[in-house]
Order: structure tokens, then sequence, then C-alpha cells
């Protein structure tokens, strides 16, 4: 191995193994040709992979590496979140140029592993190699869900009502922020949602538990997207009311999003679930609010309602600010 | 998305969907946020992950997209071979350029697919991605293995025999020719263990049923840096018989390698391994040679013995052919 690729592997195993803490689950970690891994008993495993790469999804001159491991491995337990599922361990794999200041590599595995801390994630294994452009990162995240308790993109019926989690667009618009004025450095501080989003696994644990949530994904690519998936999945509809659209707040002083933002915007990581009218849903799960947005209809097309006016949704997808 | 990344992403659900036969492991597949499997009962999960770089691990030019696509997924079934295990299902995270004409990404898949096929491995998820330069794969196998049966690097102790599949270092050589004249086109049919490596798993799975290993690693790295990384997990170290190391022969009319692309040539995706003595290990195991090269040493050096020489053999990893 190039010298620069052992440093690295050393480096990623020595900051692993501080996290190294579930002994039960992860058997055998980084240093052997797989990670050796314990599904608890009476649950099936959760896989989920997620790429992060340098001018794709993240830019070196927005984005401190802090922010860029942290991000890294919020898509990944986001995906085990939407699946009412809880995070067992991480598999890094991580290409980066000759070239890449060593400060960048370290500054990037803190922001993932304080991550992986909070919520016991075991970074457990990965691969490193060099890049021939850019800096290339793919996650990957093992979880567990009880047996036949996986909260599908499927299974909504007519009737059943719609709610995001916490608020939506702060990530997007704070994209847009960057986009329009490329030289500016944000403060992440007042922009937490774009730059240390939290992925919420715990309010997703409570829908599980609970049995309240009848489909369920997380909000990556923007709710007109994403909720053109559940419905896509059960051959349904659904209609959307504009002022129920919970809007982030952004910037200092805060700031709400625009609708758009709010309806098209990806990555913020929220979570988007039906459940049948019968159940209860409580207006905060684990401190984040829950706000009722619409409801799934027969008609299989995706209506936006906003005072007199009615519309259909289109998918606008998040295409990231690839050119 | 962009219409490609869609297009990618439909034809990747197609082909996965004709190897989807295994209901019972894999009960949710592509489409959701996260894959769910069954992990058979008593077993533990093995998780790996391994890089594909365009540059760094194929060359457009030399590597037609179906042998990308096969060693792709062998770097991955080769680590669960590694350790004893069975493989269940894959999942391929991509990025391609996107200039990239669709037929690579179809041979590519169908490389892949035939392998996976061969094995009975579902591909059963993964993430696309628009990549800013080159084609990225990032391959993630899921296997099993019987609880505690999993065999590990470390475990040898002196005296124990050290044993090879096959035949070492066809895979380099290879390499070499086409280092040697970039332009050539070498016939794949006639250079397999370069351009369509064949896991281990049968080899793998009987040894760790009869419970003949002590420990084992697959040659992704060649024969000097794996027999490193077995002897450093013990802390002991190793003698070696050159003439008894079984050397690849590539080519038509087939050609024997030098002893060095044996020693040190990477991606032959052959087993190491070690025995004790009492144990009695087959000439062949499932239709594949198997060559005893050498034995275990208190002296923690790797040494190699040739006629009346002696010399230390130190790690000489591989590096693709990064420049």
């Amino acid at each position: 191995l190039p010298v620069a690729e052992k440093a690295l592997i050393a480096r990623i195993r020595r900051a692993a193994g501080n996290s190294a803490k579930k002994k039960t689950t992860v058997l055998t970690g980084i240093g052997d040709d797989c990670a050796v891994l314990r599904i608890p008993k009476g649950h099936e495993a959760l896989i989920t992979t997620d790429f992060s790469l340098e001018g794709i999804h993240f830019r070196r001159e927005w984005h401190p590496a802090q922010a860029v491991g942290h991000r890294c491995l919020t898509r990944g337990l986001s995906d085990i979140a939407a699946m009412g599922g809880q995070p067992i361990a991480a598999f890094l794999s991580l290409a980066v140029p000759r070239t890449l200041p060593q400060k960048w590599i370290n500054e990037f595995m803190r922001g993932l592993l304080a991550l992986a801390n909070k919520f016991s994630v075991t970074l457990a294994g990965g691969d490193t190699a060099e890049s021939p452009a850019g800096i290339l990162a793919d996650i990957v995240v093992l979880g567990s869900v009880p047996k036949g308790k996986a909260i599908l993109r499927s299974g909504v019926r007519p009737g059943d009502l719609i709610y995001v989690t916490g608020a939506l667009g702060g990530s997007a618009a704070t994209l847009h922020r960057l986009m329009e004025k490329p030289k500016q450095k944000l403060n992440p501080r007042d922009f937490p949602r774009h730059f240390f989003p939290e992925p919420r696994l715990a309010v997703a644990r409570i829908l599980r538990e609970k049995g309240l949530a009848s489909a369920m994904i997380d909000l990556s690519d923007g709710l007109s997207t994403d909720l053109g998936h559940i419905c896509d999945e059960s051959s349904v509809g659904a209609q959307i009311e504009a002022a129920a659209i919970p809007l982030a707040a952004i910037g200092r002083p805060p700031q709400k999003v625009d609708l758009a933002a709010a309806l098209h915007g990806g990555e913020d990581y929220e979570l988007l679930f039906a459940a049948p009218t019968v159940k209860h849903v409580p207006a905060h799960i684990a401190g984040v609010p829950i706000a009722r947005i619409g409801v799934i209809t027969r008609n299989k097309k995706v209506v936006l309602i906003s005072e007199n006016m009615r519309r259909e949704l289109k998918p606008q997808g998040w295409q990231h600010f690839a050119s």
C-alpha cells in the first residue's frame, strides 16, 4: 500500500477503536477480511449504502471536513431511521487524492465519529484507496429491526394522514445562499440543518414501537419526490396543504425559508410518514415537532392546496448542485 | 434525479430483479430506504466493502466492462470466502460520468450479475450518483457464517503448516504484460485469472465445515503482504519454500509466471490458510489443487527458502497500477 493509504487505515483504525464498545454485536471489526457481527435475536438486518462525492454532494470550499464526515454518516443513519430501525455498525469506504492534507481527513473522521458515538454506532470496517480525482466516500450502515416490523415505503391506504417531523427546506435554502454568493463563508452553527443534520432515529423508533406509521421514508430527495415514492409504492395519491408544511428557519437572525425549498429541497433528513386516522399521533415525539400536512387519496396524483388554488405537485428531483 | 441516473437505477433494478430469488433471506431489496435481510438462525453476519475505481483498480482501455463488473463482485465474495462464509446479498454503489455509454453499464452489470447468479447472491441495493470523474464502484457483500465459526486472520501457532489454493501470480503477470505494451488487446479468455477471477467459496466452506484452517486470508494484496498480515495478527513468523509455490500459467500457449509475480502480485483471489499438522489437508478440495508452501515459525520474520538460499521475504505491497 502507498504510505498515505497505510497512514489513513491506521488513523481510521485508531479512531474507530475508541468507538468499538459494542463487543456483543461487533465481534470482529477493522483488520480482518470481513467484519463479523451479531444481529440481535428476533431481529432482521437492515443495510443501506450512500455516496458522498466531492463536487456532487459537497464542496471543499463550502463544507468544513467535519460537516462532510457528519453528513456522510447522517445519510446512512437516516435510512435506518426511515425503516424504524436501530443502527449497529458503519463501514466507510474512503478514497482521497494524494495531495489531500492529513488535517482534512482527521477533521472528517472527527465529524463522522462524533455522530457515530452519539448513536452508539461502531465503525467496523470499510476500504481505503487513492482517488484519481476528488474525495470519494461511500458509507454503509448496518442496523436491525424486530422481525416483520420494518416500516416500508409501501403500505399506505387512502384516508391515511400524512405527517412530517421537524421543519423542511433548511438544507436546500442554505445551499441556495451558497450558490448565490459562492465566495461567502457561512457559519455552520447558524445553518445546522444543512451542515450537521441529525437523523431522526429516536422518533422513528417510537413510531415503530407504537405501531403508528403505515409507511415511512426519509426526506433526502425532497418532499415532492419522496412523497411521490410513497404514493407510487401503494398506487395511491395525496393531497397536501401548503399552509400546514413546517418551514425551516435559517441564518442569524433566523429567517423562514420559501415554500419551494420546503416542497422540493432535499437533504433535510426529516421523516415523512403516513398513519391511519384511528391512530393518535402526538404533536411532539422525542422532543421533535410532528406536523400533519395532508391525506392519502385514491386518485393517483399528488395535489397541493394553497388558499383557493389546487395544483398538481410534480416531483422536482433534488439534484444536489451538480452543474 | 438526472435522467441518466434514473435510467441507471431502473436498469440495475430490472437486472437485479432477475436474480432476486432468495425471498427467504432478502425480504426487501432495491426500492426502499434499506434492504431488509434475514441472517440464518445460529449464524453471524459478515460484511465487507471494496472499491473498484477507474484508473486505480481498472482501466477502461484494458478491461472490458464485463470483466470490471465480474472483478468488482469477486473482490467482495473473496473476502466472504476468506472467513469461511457464504454470501447472501450484494449492494452496489456506482457513480458514472454523464458521458459514459449505456452499453458500458449494461456490460458491467452483465458481468457482475452473472457471477452473482452463479453463487446465488441477490443484488439487494446500493446507490447511484453522477461521477465528477471516472467510473467509481463500491461493492458491499453481506454473508453469514455459523456462530463462532468465522475463520480469522489470527489464530495460527508455530508449527502450523501453510497452504494456498490454485496457482499464484497470474493476475499480476497479466497486468505486467499490459503495462509493457499498453496498446495491445489481450483476449480475456487466455488470461482468466486476471479478467475473470473466481472467488474460492466452495473450498472455503469445506475448510470451515471440516475445521481444518487455523487462520485464513484471501490473496488480494499478494502472498508476501497477506502472509505478513496472518503472521502479524498472531505475533509469529513463517518459512516458505520457493519451489513449493504453485506458479500460474497465462496466455496462449500458456507460460508459467515468474516467482516474483507469485510472491508479490495481488488480485489472484486464491486463499492462503494455515492448518495444524494433525489435520489432514487433501491435495484437492472442491476440484481446486491445494499446495503446502511452508510452516509457521516462532521467529517473527517471514523467510523464503530457495535452493541453498535463505532470505527474508518483506511485504511488497500490491499497488495496483497507480502511477
